[in-house]
């Protein structure tokens, strides 16, 4: 066991992320303990029947007193709420985070609440599966994933030092960058690729003259990736494209103006220009498998495990 | 081993699927001569070197001379050339069959080839990864996928009844619907979304605020199977949307307008739009995982094969 980086975490919310540290920060003796809160019973019960919390709480403010790590795990549009609710027990010269999938509008609605001599070090980690819950947790979701934090200027550089050091224990590796630098990347990386996945989905399950069935049949000829993606929390995705919606509406943008292109193309039989396109976006597949993000293993790897 | 349905089957164009048919065929007995035919020496002596052919021939017409099977694997845009090579040799009584993307671009452009008293049974094995090449095949591509066939009305069904067979062999279920209805739910399953896809990834290498590397270290979050995707082979790809495009288009034209609608609800901030959309995506994932075609093991199982 390593030496405990915090003394007391207390995790809110208690989701696939927040399950997943549980598990995680108990498998390498990470905090002395772990307090947790959710909103609803059922979820407070499955969560300690689960059992990656050492004590379960009420409220927010009940699991965030006296605490060092306070963790915020609730969908962005909650966030602020959250930090009103706790922002008065917090205790001098404790930290705290958050996982959320965007970081300017969870800086502007959180940061007002956080007392002088509490430190907030806003993060997310880049690590997810399309199940959720408090059942959903595994202690190696963030193992080799990135976490990004997005320390504004000023921030105590010990107490972002000391959270670095959480997750690189729970095998991620770090990155700081600043807020807005963060929104654009993850519009493009994240929040555009899921929702036209979401509206694929809602496409083919319009059409009249193909059936639902059929779609289901035949999914495996490239449809299948984008119903994992479009399964993932309909509250979570809500609030991420709510408040993320300056750079995931210029991201869409210059998507539409390329599917343009390709479409124009298609219509005038352009064959070189479309060549050219699809040789071009292979670069980009070689260097994700290079840098371990992914195998080169065929597609189907997935399949045989169900079968 | 089986008793072989066929005496010689002649795979011309030795990629992905030839390979893996070849593979197939051999490890249970369905073919007692497999015969091969690529246009480049390169290919031809690689897929030699791999060891799913009997006999390599220099041309299309000496793979298909006296063959009872005759499977088109080139890319779509290639069918017509190779069926007016093959056309004066085919034995009467022989089956031709393809494995190309679409059906009604290759019915028009191989049936006028296929002489009176050979079969022409159109088809459509739904499966493949992004490699290709005659390496890439394996033996297993085609178990429990779905294989379509689209044979006009008129054609015989014994011919019909032999081929479903071979593919039942091959750990295929076969489906049988005219081509036009093929094309429709192919555009819906495959070609669209391979084409958003395309765009996705080309929309990311280009933002020039956002580093390829960024891109690449925080694929992850749903971009990778995007990647993936847009990785297949860009001629086969071409030939596809070239060949499919009224179908490709009207699919098209409904995924636009509905982005724009899920746009403009991200502008307005109507959540409750966003989140009734997000909730109706869910159930389509959950029959593709009671079909057997995806498992429903976090998307994780893929990437820690490769660390």
């Amino acid at each position: 066991m390593n030496t405990p980086i915090y003394d007391r975490v207390a995790l809110i919310g208690l989701g696939l992320i927040a399950s997943s540290m549980g598990h995680a920060m108990k498998a390498a003796g990470l905090a002395r303990h772990i307090a947790g809160h959710a909103k609803t019973e059922a979820t407070r019960a499955a969560a300690l029947e689960v059992g990656f919390c050492d004590s379960m709480h009420a409220t927010a403010a009940g699991a965030a007193a006296e605490a060092d790590l306070v963790v915020l795990c609730v969908p962005v549009g909650a966030m602020g709420e959250i930090a009103a609710a706790i922002g008065p027990v917090l205790a001098a010269g404790a930290t705290v985070t958050d996982v959320g999938s965007v970081k300017r509008a969870v800086i502007a609605t959180v940061a007002p609440h956080v007392p002088t001599g509490v430190h907030f070090v806003p993060g997310h980690p880049l690590a997810g599966t399309e199940h959720s819950g408090p059942r959903s947790g595994f202690a190696t979701l963030f193992r080799n994933r990135w976490c990004i934090l997005t320390p504004p200027a000023g921030t105590d550089r010990t107490a972002v030092a000391r959270l670095r050091a959480l997750w690189a224990a729970m095998g991620s590796n770090v990155e700081e960058m600043d807020a807005e630098h963060h929104d654009l990347v993850l519009a493009v990386t994240s929040h555009t690729p899921h929702l036209i996945a979401y509206t694929m989905v809602g496409v083919a399950d319009d059409l009249e003259r193909v059936t639902d069935s059929e779609v289901i049949k035949f999914s495996a000829a490239g449809f299948r990736d984008f119903t994992r993606i479009a399964a993932s929390d309909p509250t979570m995705w809500r609030d991420v494209f709510l408040s993320n919606r300056d750079a995931t509406l210029e991201i869409l943008g210059r998507f539409t103006e390329e599917l343009f292109a390709l479409q124009r193309a298609i219509r005038m039989g352009d064959g070189p220009l479309l060549h050219a396109y699809f040789t071009r976006t292979r670069a980009i597949r070689r260097g994700i498998i290079e840098a371990g993000q992914d195998t080169s293993a065929p597609d189907f790897g997935r399949v045989k495990a169900g079968t």
